[in-house]
């Protein structure tokens, strides 16, 4: 299998809306070096893939003597259209709307480019090198609870893209019908229920009312808060922010539940800084899913059909990742792209 | 492909709580004849099992000779826990929790039998002699709004079992997190808002609070209402019931937008009774769709992303075949069967 074999060298790029990461990597070595760049923005698509192309010609200059390419692997900020590689309309990306990312990298580059969302390329880390070799399963489904909420699947150990590479937008989910506004245009999605933004505006609209008083302090105190603000008043004692914090976690396990009733996978991956207060948000988050899944509850670890499961049951667990699994799996997507699963038709 | 064969022979059983049906089926002439015999729940699963097995017996010797048995497909109320065969408190066959059903069968039998949910069983019937063989797509989704809410799955011309055959029951997907109570123990499931029960469920809420007097005199001259009483007094105008089939469109919506934007699949299929009445239900269910789910906004038929898609977009259509798709499906089974696609860890 590629992944053994230290000549091959790959590139990976984490393009995001603020930053563009590009890394150099090998199967032995991991990352052998990155650069890390401000996304230009205002300079319009075209200049931001300049930038990435100058960046990866870089590394290639100083790596692939001696090396074999075997691709380069980019994470973008979705909704991306494949096997097109255009973006529509990324909220991520003010401007990119209808952008042929991937072509415009592989007639600059003339070499191999291999283009997924972010989130499928974190999911796709957290299978190949995370919990998912781990516990040796060959199929997951990861969320990434950051300033949005990310999805990727993966089945039968090759990302599930569906009929346009949009398969995986379990962040769009409706969790409240009547909820807050998401990005999206839509009520009550996962990702306006259990981002990090969603966190802050939850804690914002509690202090806009005269409640949460600690909460209005650090506020008052701190300028803006932020989602680890909010960990940290949660981890402190505070009504309020744990409040906060269990909300998140129902959103979450009402999400979950859904998915575990579709899918039935072995493993489901919760990733980004939110989930980094899994303390805070798990135990609210197994209340949903033993009373809203009966499939998690007929095959949780322990339970009557779970015993054919090799990983001992379904599993609900925190990324082994973190924020890296999103520049690592840019770096591997290469070597797994031979796998990634689409719907002919 | 076994499917031209005329000599092939199958054997399928549609098992419901009420009735069993078993019919025999080749592939040329389609069901050559069938028995339906009361399910006599009150006697215990092995003595149904025996009365199955008999008419199953009496069918082969009719019909096997001069053909080939290709197998005997069942398709069960679930849930169901796949590959062993194994039924977990099925809500419609009191009694037969823990039940082997595979095992029995074949002990009796010894003969090949496969053994899918009854949803899964429609959605195959779908697949390969309704819209999915009209459109072309080798994936779909569908949910069956009967008595319960059934869901089946088939990606890439397999049916997706997951890791205990549990896969596609997005029947309990949650809707409306404080929703009407479902038979599973949760909360505003699909089930709870969209089965033929939830819309004579709400009926009787409206009528019990003194509201919708067409509807209380329709019951009080009728008896208890029924899903299609309900269809004519909205085809008549009544505008209670216009509103519970508009809902019951919204719930139907808010599932599908959440299915497209996590599967992004080519056809989503809604079949069952309540799908009858599709011009009362599909306005306010594309309605959400539009709204909860960018997936289908942009992959709907003539939109940005369809151009890629070979049945001209993400179609989302009732049923083509009727109540008897469940029969036909386990009909085919055995002709599918080697397809069936569950996770491997």
């Amino acid at each position: 299998m590629a992944l053994e074999n230290a000549q091959v060298l790959t590139i990976g790029i984490d393009l995001g809306g603020t930053n563009l990461r590009v890394a150099a990597y090998t199967p032995e070595h991991g990352v052998l070096n990155s650069i890390t760049l401000r996304t230009r923005l205002e300079a319009g698509p075209p200049a931001v893939v300049d930038d990435m192309c100058d960046a990866i010609r870089e590394l290639l200059h100083q790596y692939e003597e001696g090396r074999e390419l075997a691709g380069i692997g980019v994470g973008s900020p979705g909704p991306l259209e494949l096997p097109a590689g255009r973006l529509h309309h990324p909220p991520n990306l003010p401007g990119w709307d209808g952008f042929p990312l991937l072509e415009e990298m592989e007639k600059r580059l003339q070499r191999p480019v291999l283009l997924e969302s972010d989130a499928n390329v974190a999911a796709l880390a957290e299978y190949a090198l995370g919990l998912g070799k781990q516990l040796g399963v060959e199929s997951l489904c990861m969320l990434t609870l950051g300033t949005g909420v990310g999805n990727g699947i993966i089945l039968n150990g090759k990302l599930w893209h569906g009929a346009t590479g949009m398969g995986g937008e379990a962040g769009h989910m409706t969790i409240h019908p009547d909820g807050p506004l998401c990005g999206c245009g839509n009520n009550g999605c996962l990702e306006a229920c259990a981002s990090a933004t969603a966190l802050v505006n939850a804690a914002e609209r509690l202090i806009a009312a005269g409640k949460a008083p600690g909460l209005a302090l650090m506020n008052s105190e701190r300028g803006p808060l932020t989602a680890r603000d909010l960990a940290e008043a949660a981890q402190l004692g505070d009504a309020d922010a744990r409040e906060i914090y269990a909300e998140t976690g129902r959103a979450l396990g009402i999400c979950l539940a859904g998915l575990i009733n579709i899918l039935n996978l072995p493993l489901y991956v919760v990733g980004g800084g939110v989930a980094n207060s899994w303390d805070l948000l798990s135990p609210a988050m197994f209340r949903e899913l033993e009373r809203r899944s009966y499939v998690y509850a007929l095959t949780a670890p322990g339970r009557p059909a779970s015993k054919g499961m090799p990983c001992g049951g379904t599993q609900v667990l925190p990324a082994k990742l973190g924020a890296e699994a999103g520049l690592l799996g840019a770096c591997i997507l290469p070597l797994y792209s031979l796998q990634a699963s689409s719907v002919s038709a």
